[in-house]
Order: structure tokens, then sequence, then C-alpha cells
């Protein structure tokens, strides 16, 4: 019953979730999110960030983890920001020797929804019918949750 | 007598050199590369990458860090790359409740060289001067130690 630890990394609001998978049927874990104030120096917020995400790792103690992939915007500082936020939530993953796979935004979108052409509520509604009951805190756990999700659907030997 | 931690984050090799300002005197600590092969995990090279800076810290016990500023530049995945390494490095200043400021190229340049417009030979150049005796390993650890240097030369309430 693997466990897989979705992540959604931002400087802002880091979205994490966990589903366990058997076979093809996935179950809800646990999800939440890592909030960090503007104004703070980069250097505290990357660092309780790792802490953070290092911190889930250690209470569900799951077998993987999957992000989606990373693209460059056409905000240059925006870019830099969820690059740094991603290098410091890979760091907690690999210090845990977590397997880590990447998946892009459409993989996940057809994942979810069927589709890699799916709005963001789609996305969000299907959640709600492959997870029942899970309560989810927010919008960043709710895409860590769908790339833990795309994740899941992955062949055993990815 | 405070110590200065210099850092040049890249993912393939990052850069430290700590230098000792005693007033407006400088002197060299100690300097190294923490080179991380291409090809294995990049959660793996980022949390080596933190245990590594964790460990120069933890050694040295420096008052303070300095990074260059990023910028991102026209190759989109050298930035994604660089950024990553550097939420990775910074999160290991943080984690030790480091001090960080950074510090533009331009400004490294003109705090070693005395002109914006410097070479990179005449940084390493002027570091074999301003640091007499210092074996420096490379590039990577020459880069670190200036960006040391014009931290050193901030005012003292920086």
């Amino acid at each position: 019953m693997p466990l897989i630890l979705g992540l959604d990394p931002s400087l802002s609001c880091t979205g994490w979730g966990v589903v366990r998978c058997e076979g093809s049927r996935l179950s809800h874990v646990a999800n939440g999110q890592v909030p960090s104030p503007a104004g703070g120096a980069l250097s505290d917020r990357l660092a309780a960030l790792y802490a953070a995400v290092a911190a889930v790792i250690a209470e569900h103690q799951p077998d993987r983890a999957a992000v989606e992939e990373v693209f460059v915007n056409k905000n240059g500082q925006s870019t830099l920001k969820l690059a740094q936020a991603r290098g410091a939530v890979l760091a907690a993953c690999g210090a845990a020797a977590l397997p880590v796979t990447e998946h892009a935004a459409r993989s996940v979108k057809q994942a979810v929804v069927g589709t890699g052409a799916a709005e963001k509520a789609q996305v969000q509604a299907m959640l709600r019918v492959l997870l029942p009951g899970a309560a989810i805190v927010g919008a960043d756990a709710a895409d860590a949750l769908a790339v833990a999700i795309t994740a899941a659907q992955l062949p055993p030997r990815w």
C-alpha cells in the first residue's frame, strides 16, 4: 500500500497531499499547506519550507514523492521564487531518500480529469470524486493531491 | 572578528569561501567547492548540496552569509537549475539562522577590483592580493570568496 506525497511548491504557499494507492484504488491520507508570509528573509522562508516538508515526510512516511514539472514563465522574478522554493522542497525529499517523479501540468489534468485541457475547477471537482470525504484545505493542497494521483497512475516500474 | 561565508550556488559545482574581517582587515579562513555529478536525481543532488553547506556552516560557524543576486538569463533551463540550487543553499543558511545579504555581480567586481566592469581574471588576480597565501581551489570558490569580501565591505548596520 504505497503512500505517495504530492507537492506543489511555492514560496508563498506550498501545498502537499498524501494518497494511498492499493492497486488501482486510491484513498486520501492527509493534505495541507505551508504558508510563508511575505516580508521575511528569503533564507528564513526557504528554511521553514524545508523544515515543514521534512516534518510531513517524517509524519506520513511516504514511499515516493511527485511534483509538477516547472517551466520558465514570462515573469522572471516569479520563476526564480518558484524555483528556489522547489529547490528547498526537493532537497527535503532527497534528504529523506524519497524518489521523486515530475509530471507535466497537462499530464496531471489528463490523469485526474481525463483530458489535458481541463480547467482547474474540473480538476478540483474530480478530486472530490476520486478522494471522497477528503477535507481539502485549499487550492495548493488540491494541486498537490492531483499530482500525487498522477504519480499513482504510473506503471509500477516508472 | 566576524566570519563571513560567501556562496556561489550552482547545481553542478557550488563554491564557498570564508573570510574573517577585523575592521578593514580581511583574512582568508577556508574555501572549497561542492561538486555534484550530473546524472543523479535532482532531489538527491539538492539534498547533497544542502548537507554540504550545512556542514561548512557547522565547521566554520560564520556570523553571516552572502550570495550574488540571481537573474533570469536567456537559457531558461540553466536559470531553473541555478535557482533550485540556490533554494537548497539558502535553506541551509536559514536553518542555521545565518543572515544572508545579496550582492549584484557589478557590486562584487566593484568591491574586489574597484570597477564594476572588471573581468573575471582581474577579480581572481585581486583575490590573490587581498587574501595572500590563500589556496583557492577553483573558479567557483574564487567567486564565493569575492562575494564574501563584498559583504565584508558593507557598513556595520547593513
